[in-house]
Parts: C-alpha cells; structure tokens; sequence
C-alpha cells in the first residue's frame, strides 16, 4: 500500500491496455484449454484442465486489478493524479498463490509419473512456491526502503532456486526416459518457466536501480502482466503439446 | 446488522483480499468439478455435481459479501470508516442454509447407499442442518449481549452434536461394509467435516473471547471465508476422490 505517482496520459494507457489485453488473453486461452482437453488421451487430460483453472483463476484476477486500477487515479489538468484510493496490488499475489503451485501441478501431471514419485516431487514444490509467493508479498509492498525490499526478495529467492533445482536436476532424471521429441518439448517448457519466473525477479528488483518512481510503475505492471501471459497462456499451449506428442506416442490420441 | 469498528489499511485489505481469494477458490473448483464429473462413474456422478453446485452458489454468495463489506467501509484520513451503509453479513447464512444441506447430500450420494437407507439419513441430517444454521443466524447478529449470542449459540450447537452422531455412529455402521482405501478416505473427509466446520463455532465464539471488536471483525471474516474453501472445495476434493476410488473398484471408470 504504497504513495501513487501522478501518471502522464501515455504512461497511464500504456499500463491500462495492458492489463486489458492479457484479461482477454486469459480469457481466450481460458475456452481454448477447455476444449483442447479432449483432443489428447485420457491420462494426459488433467494437465490440461490445470492449465483451464490457471488461465481462468488470472482472468478474474486481471479484473480486479484492472478496475482497481483505473478507480486509484482520476484525470485533472492532463494528468493522472492518485484519486486517494488505493491500487489493491496484492491480487496479483493472491493469483500467484493459487495459479503457482498449478502450473507445477500441470508439468508433473503432463509427465504421468508413478504416483509416489509424482506426489513427492509435487508436494515438495508447492511447498517452496508458497513461500517463495509469501516472502515475495512481504517484501512487495516496501517502494523507499530498499534494504527492506532486497532481504525480502533474497528470502523469497531462496525457495525459488530449490524449485529450479528440483525442475532441472531431480526432474532431469525422469526426463531421460521420455521420448526424444517429448525431451524437447519438456527442456523447451522448462527454459520457459524459468524465463517468465525469471522476469518477476527482474521486476521486483526494478525500485532498487535508482529508476525513477513513475517509470518504476508502469514497468512494474507492465512486467508482470506480460510475465503473466507467457508463464500461464504460453506454457500452457506447450503442456498441451506434450500431451498431443505424448497421447501420439502411446496411441491414446482420440480418433472421433 | 451490528454497529462496524473502524479498520486500519491493513486489517481491511487482509479481509478484502482473502474474501477475493475465495471468489477465485469457489469459481475455479466450480470449472473443476464440472469436468471431473466425466471421470467418475455413472453412480457417482451426482455427488460431483451437488459438490459443483455447493461452489457455484458459494462463489455467488462471495462476490455479494465482497461488495457489500466494499460499500459499508469509506476510507478518510488513512483509515477504514464505515460509510453508513450496513455490512450484510446474513449473505453467509443465506449461503450455507443451501450449501450445508448439499454437502451432506454429497457424503451420502458418493457412498451410494440402499435408497431407503440413504434417503431415511438424509431426510434428518437436512432438517437437523436448516436448524442448526437458522439458530446460529439469529445469535450472529448480537455482537453486545454476551448472554443472547451465548443462548442462540448453545441452541444452534445441538443439532450440530446430531449431526456428528448420525456421520459417526450411524454411518459408521455402512462405512464398515466400504473396501479398505474407500474407508480411508471417509474417514479423514470426516476429519475434514468436523474440523473446518468446528472453525464456525470457534468464530461464532470470538467476540465473546474479550477481544477488541476490530480483531473480531477481523477474524469473523477470515476465519468464515477460510473455512469455507476447505469445507467446501477441499472437501469436495475428497468427495471425487472417493468416487474415483470407488468406480475403480467396481470397474464403472469411464475409459473415453
């Protein structure tokens, strides 16, 4: 619940469109998941339906943050001014609190582990990625003292590496029994993950670079948002073409 | 419809956050339980959907309490106040006279009992629900009169003991006739039954404790909101799992 910068006419519209466009990406891929979720084989549809919750859950998220958005500034004199109430940026972790430990969900499910070995790996990801989430929260809301937001963003980074660790050196091991073409599409949704992960990191540090305030809003918002769309629409189509490549392979792909 | 306190920044955005995180949880597990709903057998299948329509009437009810807990606070001077406009909290107890019933249709529909048997257990477990939750209604209201909300509470409390003698001594008797895993997870969606809602009473309790009206407000809200999500996504959960478990076992899962 930090002080409000005034916004210039393009910086306010720069994040307003965004934030309208990945509502309608959301929603887009929202239908597109749940219709695709028949064309692969039975045991490969959960993942598909995980990746639905994801894009749906964001989509009425990205609602909330947009009308609270627009209701935090008013125009006066041709600028955006803070209209006195406050821009509600927590959805956006009450989001990431529910759609994180899905998206994990989604690639362990895609993988059709044995059941001990699928559970295990998952429970110990959710795990770090609730606290991952919640120290990111604490540390969020600190836009002037920086010491504050870096220890913060440190501890939340912590359980960010054991999730990378569990993905590419416990994960790597399953990987290896797959089959080449499902090999790549997994190292590629990987790199992915940790390239759309990668940029919260990125954007959380932003307020630190001696930027100024305004350009540290709209980058924030736009950064996150953007994040969004390729980390929960863009992976999502990847765990839906691994579950085509996979129902191919052992001929589970439904024929009417 | 008692007189609200004034809320710091923190303490509203706490129960305006987790009310949003509700709306999320209830809308996702209604998506969730309409498709699952195909993966059980057909005897099961009405369970899964009483379990989509306890959700789908709860996230309703959310967006109302989330409006209605919006409009009855004005923030001034950097602090909540209350607008004037009244706090309706009865939105709870219109949502549970509803739900509360079906989620024992639930418990009982997925075990797929003799119909005499079942319909006999439902028949008082609903009229034992309907008044356990409109006693509970009329003692809510009182946040003053320690000995009222006390009366109202003890009186609500003795259908709520029926209730857990019928789940316990009752329908342990056909619980013993369920294989090994299906009893298993009957018994911890007991656990889960007695626990999340034991959470209702705790919470009616609060303002008795002596606490500061604020922090009751508080955890009212969150303590309500929370316990709703596991009552009724969590143990909807469970209910699939049952299902999945029990057309497993009697060869009814769907294989298209």
């Amino acid at each position: 619940m930090h002080a409000l910068p005034d916004l210039s006419l393009v910086q306010y519209s720069l994040i307003y469109n965004i934030l309208s466009f990945t509502i309608a990406s959301m929603g887009a891929s929202f239908v597109f998941f749940l219709v695709v979720r028949q064309q692969v084989g039975i045991a490969y549809r959960p993942a598909i339906l995980f990746s639905s919750l994801v894009v749906g859950i964001a989509c009425y998220h990205y609602f909330r943050i947009f009308n609270s958005f627009e209701s935090a500034f008013v125009l006066a004199d041709g600028v955006y001014k803070p209209s006195g109430k406050p821009f509600n940026d927590a959805y956006r972790y009450v989001d990431w609190m529910l759609t994180v430990p899905l998206l994990l969900v989604e690639l362990v499910a895609v993988l059709h582990l044995a059941k001990d070995l699928g559970r295990k790996m998952l429970i110990r990801l959710i795990i770090a990625a609730v606290l991952m989430i919640g120290l990111g929260y604490v540390g969020e809301g600190e836009l002037t003292n920086m010491t504050t937001r870096a220890t913060w963003g440190t501890l939340s980074s912590i359980p960010f590496v054991y999730i990378l660790y569990v993905l590419w050196v416990q994960l790597g091991v399953v990987v290896k029994t797959q089959s080449e073409s499902v090999r790549g599409l997994i190292k590629i949704t990987r790199v992915v993950l940790l390239a759309t992960w990668g940029v919260y990191p990125v954007t959380y540090l932003l307020p630190m670079l001696g930027i100024d305030i305004q350009s540290s809003v709209v980058a924030i918002q736009s950064g996150y948002a953007l994040a969004d769309v390729a980390a929960k629409c863009g992976y999502g189509l990847l765990i839906y073409f691994i579950a085509r490549t996979k129902s191919e392979e052992d001929g589970s792909l439904p024929q009417a």
